[in-house]
């Protein structure tokens, strides 16, 4: 049973707690954090019952006045564990890696943090080879890890030689209200990172992209145009989009007319907080031409990095043989599996 | 055990259905509605095992080829219950009002259809007691169901002499991608109903509002200012709503800086779809001046009403000596009980 | 002197009457409407001195108790002119049609008309000749212009094969405030007819492309993906731009972070209406490699196809020699002119 | 002719320019600011030929390479001027005064900056006198603006006891694009000074008051209710506000539906930049009731301080006897007078 931490319990960090919670084979040991925020609150309150560590001693007294129970520090929570999942705000990752490193533990960081806190990018389904010896692994952002899986499916099917991605990028979450545009799209500089980062996992692919941000949060909506090794025709990359791992199929006839509705209907199947771990792809989107493949897919920005996290402990800790029975075993847990 | 139905299984009525569910002392014996809609596939999907009903007989194939199986057209739910909830959209209840007459069954309608529907609008924590003798009972709408319960307690804790309500209204719910503004206030005329029919409600207390539109969909929030029989200290005042049915204090020092702060909160605790039946006030927006009393609450539009629709059963159908002793027993089986 | 009217006083035919009233080789002899809309009354307070008539004859009393002046029905005006820009709202056209064919007289319909209105479909720039003998002229939409403008330029200088673009849509015209979604980005099927609409006018370019809604309302943002017959340099690219006929760039370094901020610069600059007849392209999106190059353009989509109005009637009648002097004549009268 | 200076050229201090260059009995000598953002490009682009200072001596050789036309520093403007508006972000301007005491000039300064700034909070309609012996003046907020002017008038007419203000606050301007929310209506801790702060200039009536920000960019929009020392009738109030100085009324019923639809208004008059120096009120929105009277108003927060910002200089300056007189001839050079 590896021993499992997660620092840091924003909007990524609560969820790969609960992700590591299902994983039968783990044990999440404890979460730590440094102030009572809402998500500890609702840990808490929720009765889910996780150790809770607090990052910052001196913080202690004002946690527990606030009505968290804490376990003890950081220091107490790593010396329990075999690898931490750090999710700390951008930058605190770089800082907490430097104690990590002091407990000899193994961790994964999140997109936020700067290339040079891991010698790889890491995305599974891509290369999930690449984790196995390296102690400190920076997983791609949620935009990339979205792009990754759908590039892959294809590439493994048909051979990708190019990939064109155009993020429409929701600017905030929902509860980020700090953070706008109110009125106005935002074109990024050309090439966007998140698309071009694609080149980094998958190297033999040709990636470039556009990013433009709007005034949403319930999900990145990315248009993909691939250039193929092989003519196919519309049916054949809709039938490997079914298939795919990670990947869920939607008809705007159905009613699934943007992006808040797949967020509604998950509410109504009574996920909890509607959370979607599979990117999302609109099967009316989706056209081949000769060579050319298109479609619009959706990444759930909250939820959808969870199994990639979950996935680097599993390929650092040598847990499974290969890529796709370390994926299986952990989307069986998760409970989306595709056999 | 009273038999009950909902008609119309949109946004309210998936969520009466829930509620129904819920509640041990009735039986839901089945939903209706008319199309493959996403709330339908959803309750299938979801396994909640509701029979379906199929209102319009001839959809009866387009319902079952989509994957939804169907038990019978309306007349067949209908005569099998005792009462129903219509949650269909406005102007269709009234169509229905002919069937449901037709049946003789007693109904409750919800606050978009027209007034001319029943003799009484009803709120139960106001006028349960005039639910008894009517078969046709309409309710309140959102805001108006809010307004009366923050009001209802305070007028029963310290007498109310006037109510003046700011309603700053959300659009629209999250999946209706239809309705706007996208970048715009847009002030009612004066007064606004959904203020003013407090009176319809609480008789004795004069009434009176605004309501202006703007591009949210987490919930309409109320500034509340009335006018008290006697002078009170705020701390009165929290004393009270900390202690009212269906109401739900938060404290912005906690975290909780907007109405998505909630709703995403819910999220975290796992409440399915992220609903909130009560009403909820910041606390740190009550204040108390001599007479005076403001405060600032939250309505979640999408499941305020369920409460009040499953009390609007046990009233009609004489399930409980009183007011409180209905309010109670639906709480309790709701999960938000208040001993 | 070519006596003009134009039919129908919303948004886009406000806008055309302003435009073609600058046009000193035009004359226009008056404007019509059904109501005294808010852009009817600001005619009237603003003393700009157009004609209005009305085109229903039982709304002249109505429109004259509002104060505005009405000069007579759209029969008296259609008597006086050569020919008419008809900025009607979707599917009226096509019932004006039948009048401007009783009264003998050439018309420009806009492109929310159905395509069998007119046999062609007219962006000037690129198929500005086919207007020379055709009656009835349906323009494309403000979309479909901004990308002929574009790529024509690029193909003028280096030979377009094909053109991918990803339309990020303003969902609604600020004041549309009827119009949704308020939180959600809605995907259209593909291929998406705004960007394919490009080959009807360019039928030597391969078109494909994407549409995603989104809420905003200061113009619709696109990421543009054409591959060349030749291999060209960004700068190439970005000299082309400057000079290209109703294009204009901006450097996200000066800040022009968004689309908004560029209408905010021209309220800075005192333009009326804060309009920009011209496309707009950041320069620091302007990207080539090899024989692919890559942009991102705003479409001001209230103002862009006023030019290429003008320019049908200067084809229909006649007026200039070629496209590029007809072109030039316009833009020179609007204060837009590259020389 | 008094020298004025403005110091800062933001959506602020470029209308104030604006307004003062308009004023025949001033002269504005210069303006100031620290680099060539849009605001500082678009008055050198309309050619508007006010001359330019920078407060950064430093920042010279880098404004000049913008092609931003350099004719001082800070300084050198100030040695020319009587008196200066300061309308540079909050907390600047109290390190600006310093430089002014020292170079002995008095200065206006914007509602952002902290009370200390100033002995008074000022508002020309409601405590014009109080400026006249003040070096340092401090405006009340663009919210308070509004609300003191309407208030004044009704209070001029009816007496007015009490206040209490709901301000629904446009979150950003239309190009502040870094700040939120985007979906969510945000509380303020009750009271909000913005309302209360009407009892620093009027301190005879009682004002009260909440915030609440939702995601718009059109105008704060403002629900009053006062309580006047006698009853009237709905029609006297409306009389009272189509005749208030400084306030523009507006009629639903003709189209104006919301505070985007005032603005685009604006913007087909041909007024620059669509802005509008008048609070505006919805007649449909104003409801008198024995001594109560209510009314919705809507706050243009990038122009409305402009006149009172010109109204502190006549003041301090003494250069009209009252503030009527001095309120009027602001009026008349900005074109807003009402006789």
């Amino acid at each position: 049973m590896v021993k499992v931490a997660v620092v840091g319990l924003g909007t990524i960090g609560e969820r790969i707690a609960d992700g590591l919670a299902k994983q039968q084979d783990m044990k999440l040991v404890g979460v730590a954090d440094v102030a009572p925020t809402l998500p500890v609150r609702a840990l808490v309150e929720s009765g889910r019952g996780y150790s809770i560590y607090c990052s910052l001693p001196e913080r202690i007294p004002m946690m527990e006045e606030a009505g968290i129970p804490i376990a003890g520090t950081l220091d107490d929570l790593l010396e329990q564990v075999d690898m931490v999942c750090d999710a700390t705000p951008p930058g605190i990752g770089m800082k907490n890696k430097e104690i990590y490193q002091r407990h000899n533990i193994p961790a994964a960081f999140q997109g936020g943090e700067k290339h040079e806190i891991s010698p790889i990018l890491f995305s599974s389904t891509a290369n999930y080879d690449m984790a196995k010896d390296v102690d400190y692994i920076k997983l791609v952002s949620c935009n990339t890890t979205g792009i990754v899986r759908s590039v892959v499916v294809v590439d493994d099917a048909f051979g990708v030689e190019k990939s064109v991605a155009t993020i429409v990028r929701r600017a905030a979450d929902p509860s980020e209200i700090h953070k706008g545009p109110i009125d106005a799209a935002i074109p990024g500089k050309v090439p966007a990172h998140q698309a071009t980062d694609l080149m980094l996992v998958m190297p033999h692919v040709e990636a470039m992209g556009f990013i433009i941000t709007v005034p949403t949060t319930h999900g990145h909506v990315i248009a993909m145009h691939v250039t193929l090794k092989k003519e196919i025709a519309t049916e054949d990359a809709l039938e490997v989009f079914r298939q795919g791992r990670r990947i869920r199929t939607f008809r705007i006839d159905e009613g699934f007319l943007s992006n808040t509705h797949i967020f509604d209907y998950l509410r109504d199947l009574g996920v909890p907080r509607a959370d979607m771990y599979e990117v999302g792809i609109w099967e009316e989107t989706v056209l081949a031409q000769g060579r050319d493949l298109y479609w619009i897919h959706n990444i759930p920005q909250e939820a959808i990095v969870i199994p990639e996290n979950i996935d680097a402990i599993r390929a650092r800790m040598g847990m499974q043989a290969d890529k796709w029975e370390a994926v299986d075993t952990t989307d069986r847990y998760l409970g989306i599996y595709k056999g």
